[in-house]
């Protein structure tokens, strides 16, 4: 690899992204010991070309932003792939969320498991592979960050397409799971942390339901605290990221269900409240809009997604004019650190996804799972989590497996193995005559964007 | 180990046992080269010395029966332990399996899974630790066959007690799947085939949900023929076992469920319908009585075993005072064959209940699976069975996961731990309030036998 | 697969040999239930031509033999491939076993390990490629025996050229030793066995360096059984199998080598003493012709091997000219056997030599072992024998680390790599100026077969 | 675990080490953040008693050293041990080393392997197993590191003695190599790097013969760079470390095995030549004096030890008179920084021996290997290293395998048992009487401290 970290070449597929690809910018524009071109791609040409106005606008001595038409020229000779890609439309998430509503199944994400992930996935998996055929093709070297969900069927599919490619998928839950103990620090000891580097964590399990087997602050033991704040909110919740904002209807989060999940299975479950509750078991968080609100979450309707894309829409068009100034400040994701890591200029030890190649020792080999991993020069070397506790190994195991399950069906094409993943859901309790029947509907719904599918 | 085929001792630990124990004499008294005394153990000592009595009218030169009052005295020095065990009364088994109806859970059996499995289980687990204790104190090089249900915790247990136990379960009902294959041939190719023996297969999975992934008669490929046999099948239901009998309401089982199972997964279950049933999801099978009906098994109501069990006594009584004569014809159970095997007689490939220490790759090691195994002088010896495959993987895995967690929460005597795995059944589909109702009264209705947890 | 029992199409590679397919002959000729075709190809055309003259004498409308010209004619449609083919001729082999003598190695065998067993390797593997490719193309789904030495390497290069060959590797050693074990119950305790089968064992290891673990006849645990008849004839040898004939000093094999290890290792080495000690360290057994000589075995010249090659063309041509009959006895080996049994006509429990895919636990997968497997109906498959004791680990785990880095030494075709097996096998002591030295000299002795190399 | 970085306990066992408590000692004067008292035990009182002083000569406020008379005064409470001890005197070891030459065997170092390192384990493996033992009675929630060689045996004896211990084994040979990777890049390249710290590997292997499967400098593979730095010192060798010093007789080493190791087998090895030549086979580079010689590096004689340790204990008493200052500068050792991370004050990740529990995937888990681990808050987690590459997998798993039988045969107590690890090493390269008689001259030489041997 003739990666230069003065030089590099970045592929963004999913460039024309008001979110993740900002945040990119943001990030990029601190890393003073980097410097390069970043291709943006996107099938939506005109919002890569915004970005790369804006981009441009940053520092474009140091960073070069450059949309370009195909997904070859952002990708050869890649040095880096950022991906964050939507399968298909807000259109087609809207049916994924709210179709099982009138099967009385309410999803508070949708986008990862249950039933709105599982149709998700189908409409997704095809389209990682043939991003992964592409950078096997184009740059067989570059390291490959996924930020697409669902994030470990979109990992799967890249490895799958391209078997030694050198991707891994990035999701910032845990980051915020660590603010969380840094807050229960200085709730329940009033000790004052400076950043979340200093919350050090065992970590194990899937995407979006990951679990903290130890986590401590120098010497201190971050248990015994975690359980005494749990306890202490755990009739109020624990109003800890948007106090008292606009968002609080949809995205509103009081810890509860983490809370509850401690206090039942012994270990800090490490992401959003949203995502946790889609994979427990037996109706406990989600199943009903006002259990979703006893247990102090939201379940984030895709009109706000709707409505939020306008805002960022109307966003871009402020910044291309020049009439808003881009917010340089850091985001908090791990993406750029994770190059400069990569890169050999610094050591990092943060979560991951990738296949299963001996750091959990009782799933399955080659099952995409989420650890700690060494980010150092060329490399990301998960570490050895061991086996799951047996009092969570059921919960991840099962779903686990029913990814598996899904990602295989999806790679022979077949709908009628992918409704065994589908039935199989933990949120899908329906009688197999009405499962099959919502699984048919919102097949049909999506069905533009499934014509590869037998 | 000073084990002779013709010196035998065999130690019987619920031994007063009508059906099992009956067995036993039966086929031991067609085993030519084998010969010795059998130590009947019960807590119901008038139960075993009735056995007594009818064992010795059979052939007491070659097999002399012997009650006894001691669980150490039974096992002295025996080569062999027998347990078949009923964990409580017909009185709880009723509770077991009718208190969820209130909740709207139905059970076809309520013996290895399911609430009434899993409570169940909760009594079970500690007797099998003592006569595991037992076993290390009185015949520690012993070998060990459980018939008893909970087939793969009752295992699991008999190891936890005893790591280094020479344990096995031991259950008839793959060896009738085995026969409606032969069926099968008959009926699709017109072959007869002269027993079970000639039907060879690969067996992977968990008890009651074991599952056939390769079967041959001869040079013949089985999997073709079965699917024609299905789909033959698959609307009115083969009526295999129990064509015009009276426990047709209580045991009818028309194949549909393993019809149903083998067009959806791709693979033969290899159970009774009762047994699988329990196993699925998304209320396949057991949403309710008609459903079932529908599905041609039955729900075996625990006032049919009560009833039945009566008939037993009757019969014992006429056994024992000499008006009946005890009927020897073979009786397709393969507890005997095994002992044959161990001492060298002869081989034996079947399937086995035991920890999984490597048979299946895709298991946790130590998790008790079912698997083919060789039978040969003081050895069983699992045979490698690989990968899961990866369709019927999530719900294996799931259950196995589930039981392990289960077995955990007993052996620390936790209800809440085990309320974990409750809740966590693919049976148990309500709201965790429900749920946690469900499992205190059930506890409750059995809280004689559950006084070590707390 | 259209296998048929009774159309059955057997393709023979090296089908003019005038030992294995002679053995072939005579044991197909006693299966009653099978019937079918045998195709000869072997670089000889003409030896297989007579072997097909001497197989269609015996009974030709049940076996019919036919000599071809190619490999494509031999495999098309083939159900079963036999392959024992000669890698070079004799002159080849005296190089790889005789000119290491110059260097003070001397060498009993010379063809599995050693610094013959390596040349003779670097002949070989391109041809099993090669075959291995041919089946890929011709009969995929065909079984395939192997007879060749090195057995580990013409196994691990059929995988290597085809992953998905049903190929096996089957050697006679281990049954033989089984012979011994009857020999001691015979002469320690005067039990009479009907036949090797009686015994059961428990085996571990790689080709040619199997270990018996646990043996039992019937109740009788063998263990100590044979460590009283090592014991007795630990000083003398016990003249097993050529008590006065005129191999004696070619053969000759007294058993000490492997009583030896018995002493020092605890468990039952399972091949010939000739075999046995190219395996072993610290030049205990073939440190040079005297100590060969005391311990009871023979160096085998290739002279003699040439002279008993004229012995049987001699004996070939009488059998074409009708001057010799056919002897028909059975051969004790077990190739038509393991067919009877792959056909699903019966189950058979034998030592095999496949990649390992668990069945042995502190080996790496994929290497090359022999473990007992299970010939049933269409399969072949391992049992779990599990971790290879401590004591024996380290002299397996080298020569099978030392074999994998061999095999890729030749996929790569590099000499230098394959001189790195070389130079760390357990024969070759000698300085590494001196090794090169004779490494080169082997290579040379038989470039004529090495072109492919770089 | 109360552990506080300002009030810690470390209990050194062997605390009147002249070498690595001085170590010791000047590393944690440096640690700011650190503070606690030192218990110094050794069955040589006075040295402890010396070292006492001279630690608490340093800074007696920060850190105070006292020397006890009982391992449980020490180990009491303690927060981290460290082990530093001599098994027996230098004149046991003058046996292991030198007594061996006279059967034509030469070791440079003779404490890990060969004859040398095998008798020493004999003596040191119960001395560990009593420190194990203490330590799970007085402080079974201690740091445990360990600086003792046979490393790996060590490591491997406390393990034994208490499973749940929380050691790891730590040396410095890795580092080292880190420099001459930095060497490499300045000759090369003309690239200054400022610490070993700015070289990212991964890293695998036991312990003295630890293979660096990766380098990087930055965006810089330093592969390529490192062959060409072999090439061009390949025929002079490269004088890294003694330029001109009276060391140059018995510590010389000009790199020349490991660039011999690296044209071969394609990898760096990462320990002093004097250590990897002991593990090499075929005797290349330890056949004689003037082989050494020729391959850049130095026989260490006992005898300069001897006369360095008086020059050690000499200056022992001029440090405790005050008669010469104690020299503070940092000793590059790890086992400071260590602490600090267990302690959650920083992240590292660094070389360490523990037992595998996952991290190569091709040796069997519980053999103490050396691979990177991440010291974090309280843990210490091996990265997934994966497999050992084929072609120094021989070496490597022959030498591992070999250990741990050694360690059955300790644990056991038998002589011969640990004979078949002895006649197994690749040094020993004697006929097996030779090689028996020269096991028991050795046995007899250091008998006084084997007396607990059968």
């Amino acid at each position: 690899m003739a990666m230069q970290a003065n030089n590099l070449k970045i592929a963004y597929i999913g460039g024309g992204s008001r979110i993740w690809a900002w945040n990119l910018m943001a990030d990029l524009a601190q890393a003073e010991d980097m410097s390069g071109k970043v291709y943006l791609y996107d099938i939506d040409f005109q919002a890569a070309k915004n970005n790369e106005i804006i981009g441009n606008n940053i520092q474009k001595e140091k960073w070069e932003y450059k949309a370009v038409e195909t997904i070859g020229e952002a990708l050869t000779d890649a040095d880096f792939v950022v991906i964050s890609i939507l399968p298909g439309t807000f259109d087609e998430m809207e049916h994924d969320v709210h179709l099982p509503e009138e099967y009385g199944i309410y999803q508070s994400v949708g986008d990862s498991v249950g039933p709105g992930g599982i149709i998700r996935s189908l409409r997704c998996v095809p389209m990682m592979e043939d991003i992964g055929y592409a950078i096997k093709d184009y740059c067989p070297d570059a390291w490959v960050l996924n930020y697409t969900n669902p994030m470990t069927l979109c990992v799967d599919a890249l490895y799958h397409a391209f078997p030694k490619i050198k991707a891994y998928g990035c999701c910032h839950e845990v980051y915020e799971v660590k603010d969380i103990l840094r807050k229960a620090l200085k709730d329940i000891l009033d000790i004052d942390t400076k950043s979340r580097d200093d919350i050090k964590i065992q970590l194990t399990g899937i995407n979006h339901f990951t679990w903290i087997t130890e986590a401590r602050y120098k010497d201190i033991d971050i248990y015994p605290v975690y359980k005494k704040f749990a306890e202490k909110y755990y009739e109020t919740g624990y109003n800890f990221k948007h106090e008292n904002n606009h968002l609080n209807n949809c995205w509103r989060q009081l810890e509860l269900v983490k809370f509850d999940l401690f206090m039942k299975y012994g270990y800090i479950a490490a992401a959003g409240d949203r995502h946790l509750a889609e994979f427990c078991p037996g109706d406990w968080y989600l199943s009903d809009p006002q259990s979703v609100l006893d247990w102090g979450f939201a379940l984030t309707p895709v009109s706000w997604r709707k409505d939020y894309l306008k805002e960022r829409i109307e966003k871009s068009g402020r910044l291309v004019r020049g009439e808003e100034e881009f917010d340089l400040s850091p985001t908090g994701e791990e993406g750029v650190k994770q190059m400069r890591a990569i890169l050999g200029l610094e050591d990092l030890i943060t979560n991951v996804n990738i296949p299963n190649r001996g750091q959990i020792t009782n799933l399955p080999m080659g099952a995409v799972v989420e650890t700690n991993s060494i980010f150092s020069a060329n490399s990301v070397t998960p570490v050895v989590a061991g086996d799951i506790p047996k009092s969570i190994y059921p919960l991840i195991s099962r779903e686990s497996g029913n990814q598996q399950l899904l990602m295989e069906a999806i790679a022979e094409r077949s709908l009628d193995k992918a409704f065994l993943a589908f039935v199989n859901d933990p949120l899908v309790r329906l009688s197999r005559e009405k499962a099959r029947e919502m699984f048919d509907r919102m097949v049909a719904a999506t069905s533009e964007y499934l014509t590869m599918y037998k």
